[in-house]
C-alpha cells in the first residue's frame, strides 16, 4: 500500500527517500474508513461513521458544552474533522505562508495541520530523525528539542552555536557578540565528514536567544549549505540534508534590520538531490492561540511528491492522535477569514514591540551584559555564577525567569511583563547578578 | 534523569519493567521550562513562560478569535494548560470513572488526558508494543489498531475471533454467535508458548461488531486470565501481560444482559508480578463531543508506581503534541462540573436506543442475516459477496456502509441514522444482499 508513494518520493525528491527513517518509509495512511465515509458523503442515508448527528444530519452535543461557543456552526466544533485536518483551513494557512514571498511559484507541500508546533517538530523527527542521523542544534536551544529529536528519535546530538563567543577580554562580553554563519556552515561541513545524514534545525526568531539573522548573515549560511551541496554532488557522494525550518515566532520581529520573510523562500530551490527542506510553523504564537494546539508542516518539494509527503505526515498522524481539535481549527480558520486579522495582529504585536524597545533600552543603560535580541518574545542576560541558583534566588525577589546553565544566561520573557514593571525587573536582576 | 522513575517501576510493578519498550524505558519528563514557570507563578513579574499576557496578566487574544466563545475565562481557552492536561480535569475525570464501581479502594494512576482516544491508544503502543510484543488483536477490528500497532509500532499482529463462528448448518449462521470468551483465552495460552510478551487489547463495546459481553461471559475471560497467570506464577516464568482496554463507547450499552461498568474494575487486582491493565477512554463518544479529540489514559498500578507510570505518558506526550488543546479540555471540565451531565447524556442516549430498537426489531422481522449487537454504534451483516462491491453498490442507492472483507461484513452505524429511516435503510439491505 505504500509501495506508490514511496516510488514518487525515489523519482521525484531523492533526498527525502534516503533521508526516511524505518518508520517514515514504511508509514502510509491506509485507505480506511475515513475514505468511505468520504465516499459515502452524498448519500440519503450514510451510516459509515462512528459520530452521532440528529435525524437532521446535525450534530447533537451536551447542552452543558454547546453553550460554550457563540457565532460558530456546531457542525464545526462537535464533528470530528479530516484526517490532517480541514481542507479550507489548509489552504488558508498556505495562502497566509505565500504573504510573505514575492515570488511567483512556491512549490510547497499543502500545509498538513499538527497539534501545535511540538507536534511539527515531532513529525519532522519520525520521518527523518534515527540513530544514523546527526542532529545539528542550536546552543542555546529549546531543552524540549533533546527530548525530541534525542531521547525519542535516537538522533546524534550535535551542538552549534547560534551566536560567536563572547569576547572575554572586554567588559561586556555578551553584548558584542554576533550571529553565527560560518560557524554554523563550518559545523556542517565538518559532520558531513562523519555521516551521510544530517539534520540541521534553524529556530529564527531563535528561542531562547530571540534574535534573527539579518539578510546578510543568511546570505552567508545559504551561499554556505550552497557550496556544500555542490561539493557532495562534484563528487556524487550519497549525502542528505534536512533542514528544519522551525518559524514558530514568525512575525514577531521588532527591529528593521533582521529578516522578515520565511526563510523557505531562500532555501526551497536547493538541489532535491541532497536537500529535504521542511517547515513547521503555527498560530501558538503568530495569531497569541497558545492554547489552541494548531502547527502545521509543510515541505518544499516538486508538484509530484507533494501528496506522497502529506500522506507521509498524515499516516503518522492517524497512528497517533488522528483528528485534530476541532474548535481549534474552526476559530483559526475564522481569524484567517477575517478582513480584521492582520489589524489586530498588529495591534497585538505592537504591545510587544513596546515592552521590546523599554526593555532594550533600559538594558543598555544598565551594566548587565547581555546577548543582542531583535525578535521572539526573549533575551538573554549573561549570569556567570550558577544560573540554577540565581533563578531560586530571584523567585525570592518576585521576578521568575528560566535559567540556561550551559550559556551560561538567564532567559527574560518580556512577553509576560507590563512595560511599566520592566524596569524594575532589570533593577532586580542587576542588584542580584552583578 | 529517567532512573529514579524506573527504579520505582521495577520495584513495585514488575510487571510493568519488564513490559515496556526501549522507548518506554527511556522516556522522562525533564524538569524544564514548564516547571521553572510552576515555580514563578507567585511571583509578581513572572517572566518564564513563552506565551503573552496584557498589563493585567490576563490573555490577549486576536477579538477575532475571543468572539467565538461565551460562558469561559479567556484564560481556559488562550493560554497553555499544564503537560498532562488540567489537573482539574484529569481528577474530575477519575470521579468520573469512579462513579462505575462500588469497590473501596481503586489503585489507578490520574488519568492523563490524551488528545483522542486514538492518542491513548497509541501512547499504550509507545511504552508497550515492539517487535518483541504478540499484540492479540479482535477480529472483526477498528482498522487502526493495524497501523497504530503493527505498523507503527511493528509488534507482531496476532488475532482473535471476538464471536464464535457461525454455524453455517443454520439459516442464519451469524444470527447465533455467541461471545468467544473460552476462545480468546486459548489464544493467549497458545501465544504465551512463543513469547514472554503478550499485548491483549479488549475492546467493549466493540466496534465495529457493537458487542459488550454479559457478566457471565466475562467472568469466564477473567477466570481464564486469572489461571494462566497464575500458571506463569507457579512456573516463575518471566511473562508479562498488558491488558489493554479500549473503552471508548463506555456508556453506550443498550441491552440490561451486558456489563455496564469497566471491566477495569473486574482485572486491577490480578498479580503485578506479570500484569499491566491500562484503561483507555475519553470524551469523544461517551460525552459526544466528536471534534474535541479528549481522551483519557489510566493504569492498574499500586500508589508507589502511580506518579512514574504518569510521568513516561507525559514525556511521551512531551516529545510529540506538548500541551493539548485549552478549547477543548475546559468545555470538558465544565461539562463534568455541570450538575446536569448525566440528566442531558442520558437524553441523548435515548435518541440512540431508541433507534438500536427499531433496528434489532426490524433485522429480526428480515431475512438478513447479521451478527448479535447490544451496544455501541454499529452493527454487522452478514456479507458473503464481496463487501467492498456490494457497498459501492449500495452508495449508488443512496446508503452508506462501511465493508468488512474479512469478516465478511458491512458495519452499518445507526448513531447516524434517523429512526423513520431505519426500515428503508434494512429494506435497501435486504434487496441488495439477498
Amino acid at each position: 500500500m505504500e509501495l506508490q508513494i514511496n516510488q514518487r518520493i525515489q523519482k521525484y525528491h531523492p533526498a527525502v527517500w534516503r533521508a526516511l527513517t524505518d518508520l517514515g518509509k514504511r508509514i502510509y495512511l491506509p485507505k480506511g474508513i475515513p475514505l468511505q465515509a468520504r465516499q459515502a458523503s452524498q448519500c440519503d442515508i450514510n451510516a459509515t461513521i462512528g459520530q452521532c448527528t440528529d435525524d437532521e444530519g446535525q450534530p447533537m452535543p451536551l447542552p452543558v458544552m454547546a453553550d460554550k461557543f457563540k457565532n460558530v456552526d456546531p457542525k464545526d466544533i462537535f464533528l470530528y474533522t479530516p484526517q490532517g485536518g480541514r481542507r479550507d483551513l489548509r489552504e488558508a494557512w498556505r495562502e497566509h505562508i505565500y504573504q510573505d514571498s514575492s515570488e511567483e511559484t512556491v512549490e510547497i507541500s499543502l500545509p498538513v495541520v499538527s497539534a501545535g508546533l511540538t507536534h511539527g517538530l515531532s513529525l519532522a523527527g519520525e520521518l527523518f530523525v534515527d540513530e544514523q542521523t546527526r542532529v545539528l542544534l542550536p546552543q542555546p536551544r529549546w531543552d524540549n528539542y533533546d527530548l525530541i529529536f534525542g531521547v525519542r528519535g535516537q538522533g546524534h546530538i550535535v551542538d552549534y552555536n547560534v551566536m560567536t563567543d563572547p569576547d572575554t577580554t572586554t567588559k561586556n562580553p555578551c553584548r558584542n557578540v554576533s550571529f553565527n554563519s560560518s560557524g554554523i556552515i563550518e559545523t556542517l561541513k565538518e559532520q558531513s565528514q562523519h555521516t551521510r545524514k544530517l539534520f540541521l534545525a534553524l529556530n529564527f526568531p531563535s528561542n531562547p536567544v530571540g534574535y534573527t539573522p539579518t539578510q546578510s548573515e543568511i546570505d552567508i549560511l545559504v551561499h554556505g549549505v550552497q557550496e556544500i551541496v555542490a561539493d557532495w554532488k562534484r563528487r556524487g557522494t550519497k549525502h542528505s540534508l534536512i533542514i528544519l525550518l522551525d518559524e514558530a515566532y514568525h512575525g514577531m520581529e521588532w527591529d528593521s534590520n533582521s529578516i522578515t520573510s520565511s526563510l523557505f523562500f531562500q532555501l526551497q530551490h536547493i538541489d532535491r538531490e541532497y536537500v529535504v527542506v521542511c517547515k513547521v510553523d503555527g498560530a501558538t504564537k503568530e495569531m497569541f492561540f497558545f492554547g489552541g494546539r494548531i502547527g502545521f508542516i509543510s515541505f518544499a518539494t516538486s508538484k509530484e511528491t507533494q501528496a506522497a509527503m502529506e500522506e507521509k505526515v498524515i499516516g503518522l498522524m492517524r497512528s497517533t492522535i488522528s483528528a485534530l481539535s476541532s474548535p481549534s481549527q474552526i476559530v483559526l480558520l475564522k481569524a484567517l477569514q477575517s478582513p480584521e486579522l492582520y489589524s489586530q495582529q498588529e495591534e497585538l504585536r505592537h504591545v510587544l514591540q513596546d515592552r521590546y524597545e523599554v526593555l532594550r533600552e533600559t538594558l543598555q543603560k544598565s551594566s548587565l551584559d547581555y546577548w543582542p535580541f531583535n525578535s521572539a518574545f526573549f533575551c538573554l542576560v549573561h549570569c556567570p555564577t550558577d544560573p540554577q541558583k540565581k533563578r531560586l534566588q530571584l523567585i525570592e525577589q518576585g521576578l521568575g525567569v528560566v535559567s540556561i546553565p550551559r550559556t551560561p544566561a538567564l532567559r527574560i520573557s518580556y512577553s509576560t511583563v507590563p512595560k511599566e514593571k520592566i524596569p524594575n525587573m532589570v533593577d532586580i536582576l542587576q542588584r542580584n547578578l552583578l
